[in-house]
């Protein structure tokens, strides 16, 4: 068995990111940029007035002054001429101060009539101007590569002047869920029975890492129907398979993917829940085997698929955010196997987080998963830890999962 | 002008969730689910192994005992006959077990020989065994209306034998940039002109939100063509509208929708950026004029368009979730508005985040805007604060935005 740790670090060594697609900005928000986005405009391109008011001279905006209003320049409508002495040109938010003008006189320390204007304070030279490039220049870098973009992201490549954006492509995840006591989701159930839940829940994962989910068809307890099916992953960037991964009598999915060529890296990780996990690859497609059980299912596919689908996306790859949190209740002396007891988190009095682990963390409760908030990490031989004892724990409240 | 607590409360208050709508499960993840899901079966369905091994009589699983084994059950092969004394089952994880069995003799704790097994661990009435229900039973709610669904709630769902959900219909925003200055990206830029980046901004926030932005066209400064522009927003859950929401000369959004029979509600709030922020009804649509620099608006949209999106989703519709850091520099006392300062977090030095405000605050710096990890919130008239001092945060690096 191998740790957590070196199980992630193999799985993600294997993997390389998608290549680029161009999208459509409107469609980029959540994709992973894929080349470096430089600007092609200088923000602002111009000296431009940060208020409404007049343009004027400085030396001319002495308190008392009465200046001409040469003209207007509302947003758009720029105005071409060079300001002469003892003139003042109408502008708002975002106009281009004209040359000559070297100050700004506020719309509120102005007193307008007719083409006149009165300065009731005094002005100060580059006050209230925003320098051309001061937000940013052309050819400045405004979006690294390998960022998820976000709204503002989207706004700064649109300020940018970027129709397009190059991201990668959405890592195809496909997903095939063995065992003949399988029932699609409203379908008839056999006797003896489950409705198939971990397709599904894995498919909403892939989605929340901004993959692409790909359901195969499950398939039955029978070594050529699995290798059949595993076939269909072909030009998949991850096959994930669930249940079937241990080697027992009704664990068929190792030998018939290995009768098919797969190259097995491991198959079992010093943890809980989820030990028989297999890794490994299958014509050229990287294979995830997952457990069967669906809190096993959900949780492994936490640790070890959202950073493979982050890696295949251009993104660095991390672990899931490990946070802390103080122990609501204490926890016994963990064994050799790392554990992530599912766990509700709460304020505790001084406003820091309180975890603490469900009583019951039997691994076929998935409605209990489900109300969890987080799960603590219980490292391998972790001593007993008491109420208030700070742990780490992975958040599952903003993961879309 | 009002709090920016009065504004969210009025803008909220006219605001009702939208319709539901059926979707595939499939399709469900991210939306917001309509009617609760109460399960369609009981899981485990009757009491089932926890473990692979033997099924039997409690009273026959003594040390060194030797049972006949009178069948097999893997998963989704149930065996139909009653276990009679001195007899074993054969099963797996999720067996169900035999009427007439009521213990489980581990694979690990057995000797298998042909028909017959030999004890090696007396084996406990009841242990390893799931009851029937133990997971959720037939009519339980598994997901309670107005919850957004993850990948865990999916899988539940699924679990619960469900192929559709009814989820509220994402609430369609309209946006609608106005301004003679504003061109899409890629296209020509007038002179004096910029490219339109808060219509894609904002639109990303929507999805960002599990809102459906509509893009309208650039309105130019012109009455008629915005009373026009805003036509095009019936049929949608709230039209957005940038720029033009103060009063100025060039400020025409306020004066064209109001002679479209608007009616506004406020247009001023205490703080910063942002102040001219329009709220009203147009057409029995709900209206809110976001400010024209892309900081202001997206600032706005955060504290105000997010929260509403989540009201029209049927979410609670809670401000944006608000958490502390400690100060990484000494911040001045603040005037009479909120003060939503753009700002780095780093770890500290005990692990706590440290919140570091940008020293450049313009509101103009769309650049400086997406490299913030968080907004420190500072009420009116807070007093100045030292480096070290706890504060309130809205944090950004989360939101997809």
């Amino acid at each position: 068995m191998i740790s957590v740790e070196q199980a992630r670090e193999r799985i993600l060594a294997g993997l390389r990111p998608t290549a680029a697609e161009i999208v459509p900005l409107a469609s980029a928000w959540g994709r992973v940029c894929a080349a470096a986005m430089a600007s092609r405009l200088t923000q602002p391109p111009r000296d431009v007035s940060a208020m409404d008011g007049y343009a004027l001279r400085a030396a001319d905006g002495t308190l008392g002054a009465r200046l001409r209003v040469a003209g207007s320049a509302p947003a758009g409508h720029p105005w071409d001429g060079t300001l002469g002495a003892g003139e003042a040109l109408r502008i708002f938010t975002g106009s281009i101060i004209p040359d000559g003008a070297d100050a700004i006189l506020l719309q509120e320390d102005a007193t307008r009539d007719g083409d006149g204007v009165t300065v009731n304070e005094a002005v100060t030279a580059g006050r209230h101007i925003r320098r051309a490039g001061q937000d940013f220049a052309t050819g400045d870098v405004l979006v690294p590569a390998g960022k998820r973009l976000g709204a503002r992201d989207i706004g700064l490549i649109a300020a940018g002047n970027h129709p397009w954006v190059a991201v990668h492509r959405q890592p195809r995840v496909a997903i095939l869920a063995t065992g003949d006591e399988i029932a699609l989701p409203g379908e008839p159930i056999p006797p003896g029975g489950i409705v198939s839940s971990n397709s599904h829940a894995l498919a909403a994962l892939v989605r929340a890492g901004g993959g692409d989910p790909v359901v195969l068809p499950v398939a039955p307890d029978d070594r050529d129907a699995i290798a059949a099916a595993a076939d269909a992953a072909a030009g998949a960037d991850i096959l994930v398979t669930t249940g079937g991964a241990s080697v027992g009598e009704h664990d068929l999915v190792q030998d018939a993917l290995a009768a098919r060529g797969m190259t097995l890296d491991f198959w079992k990780i010093a943890m809980r829940p989820g030990k028989p996990l297999m890794h490994g690859t299958l014509g050229g497609v990287p294979m995830l085997g997952l457990p069967g059980n669906p809190v096993s299912s959900l949780v492994t596919a936490i640790l070890f698929l959202l950073p493979a689908i982050a890696r295949l996306s251009g993104l660095p790859g991390a672990p899931p955010a490990v946070t802390h949190a103080g122990l609501g209740a204490a926890l016994a002396a963990n064994d050799h196997r790392a554990d992530h007891l599912r766990a509700r988190l709460e304020p505790g009095a001084d406003g820091a987080l309180v975890a603490t682990a469900f009583e019951r963390q039997d691994s076929a409760m998935l409605r209990l998963l489900t109300l969890a908030d987080a799960l603590i990490l219980r490292p391998p031989h972790a001593p007993a830890a008491p109420a208030g004892a700070t742990v780490p724990i992975i958040r599952l409240d903003t993961l879309g999962i």
